[in-house]
């Protein structure tokens, strides 16, 4: 078998399964094995694979990452990576997933972010024979649930909804320098202020993104994605390392830069966090901080 | 109605079922909109409030606690402040609690870190009539969960039981100050080596603790408790500002002086994200991190 790769086309999912006498969602869980290697947990060595398909009829991997010398609540859930994929592919929606072992709370709170993901299909490949995979409704694994319905309006964007923040520069030179020299790409905080504009932050409505330079002036963009329920929400450097590992990026010590846009002064700021987490990962990369503004006239 | 209190004695609260015709099962939903009252939810405005009935007829509240500032993981949510109001008390297990809201997996997950959690018996008010609430067990609310099962063995302290970390200060005088002057009663440094000496953390081996000085020179401590999945983990400071606030604490700027203890150079260490909350909501607190060594004759 290839070294797998974390998306698979339609037209190339449709001819695995084809091959292998199995219907795409018979497909995934023999893919998760493979997935699992593809996993980076240094701390708990516990690889976690999740494969999904997408209303495209795309696959989608999806593994665990966790990062030395920070809080565990920085580490990046297979689940997590997963839905992270389809928003980097502009996916439109998560059918079927298959994950290695029983997804946590924290993942299941997490993807009741994408609408009507009570309908999501999910099967978990550890306790499953050799026979037909048995999925289940998400709503199974969490029922009465609390989600974006307790508390936006139907017309909100959800996860894997087109966002659009209205989000700018503030207009005066900002340039603030956590690490380095203060040279960057004017592309690169581009990349930053547009990851911000596809930012999922409807509860406190403050968006962020981060853009990564690896050193071969290669850009990883990641946009931060919020939760219902708070503390399952992906930070704007966590999308982004998701990006980096997708995107085929080596070792953290090769991302050179990193941008992250935020607004000034509100309740949500990622920048401490950011830093001390690249800080630990690629100690030599390059911090830069943009303020933006929210222009209601761009925004929806 | 009294002001309501964050634990209330077995003979009172027995006594208030009586008065009342209840069982201390049917006592507890009356209790849960006082708590909610006492919620600091700044960002959602969303005030969540939870009561539970240990093992010893004490009752014990829970409410939400949010940080401007700061990712919104750092937030604490009332189940977790109720296990850890528990946790302060030395109160051996929850038997019982209503919740305001329908619990989110974050939580759902948390929880699981309890010996025999999928027997705690649950109700959500909000959704409940005036008549007999309605009790289910938490594994009705996390299905196939994820847990300690399925990485510790079965004589590894949970989360209410005891633990004895067996760590000491390393022996040289250290004091990485990160704010301040450098005064710290010593007696505020052994708070927090006994915190970090409490701490549940068997995942990642790495416990820690943190202990507060108000302007009255109350101390209060608080122990990192870690959770088999990992990123719903509940950071020491966050442990020790629910103390805080369970204690009778005010306004955070109350907070003069906080000290941190863990180990030097382990996969998961607290101090960057200690000092930024620290920053956040007491400005002039002054932090101060002390390395502690275990040494495997005290621990078990
Ligand atoms: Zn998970
Ligand atoms: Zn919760």
């Amino acid at each position: 078998m290839d070294r797998p790769r974390f998306v698979i086309e339609a037209a190339e999912a449709k001819s695995m399964a084809q091959k292998a006498g199995l219907t795409l969602h018979q497909l995934l869980p023999t893919l998760v094995k493979p997935a699992q290697t593809l996993a980076r947990p240094p701390i708990s060595k516990f690889h976690v694979g999740a494969v999904g398909l997408g209303s495209s009829g795309r696959i989608f991997m999806g593994v665990n990452m966790e990062f030395p010398g920070v809080p565990l609540n920085q580490s990046i859930h297979a689940e997590q990576f997963l839905i992270t994929n389809l928003v980097l592919n502009a996916e439109p929606h998560l059918r079927y997933f298959a994950v290695s072992a029983a997804p946590c709370g924290h993942c299941r709170q997490f993807l009741q972010e994408i609408r009507n993901a009570t309908h999501i299909k999910l099967t978990i490949t550890e306790t499953d024979c050799d026979c037909e995979p048995k999925y289940q409704h998400l709503s199974h694994f969490l029922p009465d649930r609390f989600g974006p319905d307790d508390l936006l309006d139907k017309d909100v964007p959800l996860l894997l909804e087109t966002h659009q923040n209205g989000l700018k520069f503030n207009g005066y030179p900002q340039n603030i320098i956590c690490n380095g020299n203060g040279q960057i790409p004017e592309k690169l905080k581009l990349a930053a202020l547009d990851a911000a504009n596809k930012s999922h932050a409807p509860y406190s409505k403050c968006p962020s993104g981060v853009a990564l330079m690896d050193c071969e002036g290669k850009f990883y963009q990641g946009s931060y994605m919020e939760s219902a329920a708070y503390n399952p929400s992906l930070g704007p450097v966590q999308a982004a390392l998701v990006a980096y590992v997708a995107g085929g990026g080596g070792g953290y010590e090769r991302i050179v830069a990193a941008v992250l846009v935020e607004m000034e002064g509100v309740v949500v700021r990622q920048q401490h966090t950011v830093k001390s987490l690249l800080e630990e990962i690629s100690p030599k990369c390059e911090f830069h901080l943009f303020y933006c503004v929210q222009d209601f006239n761009v925004s929806r």
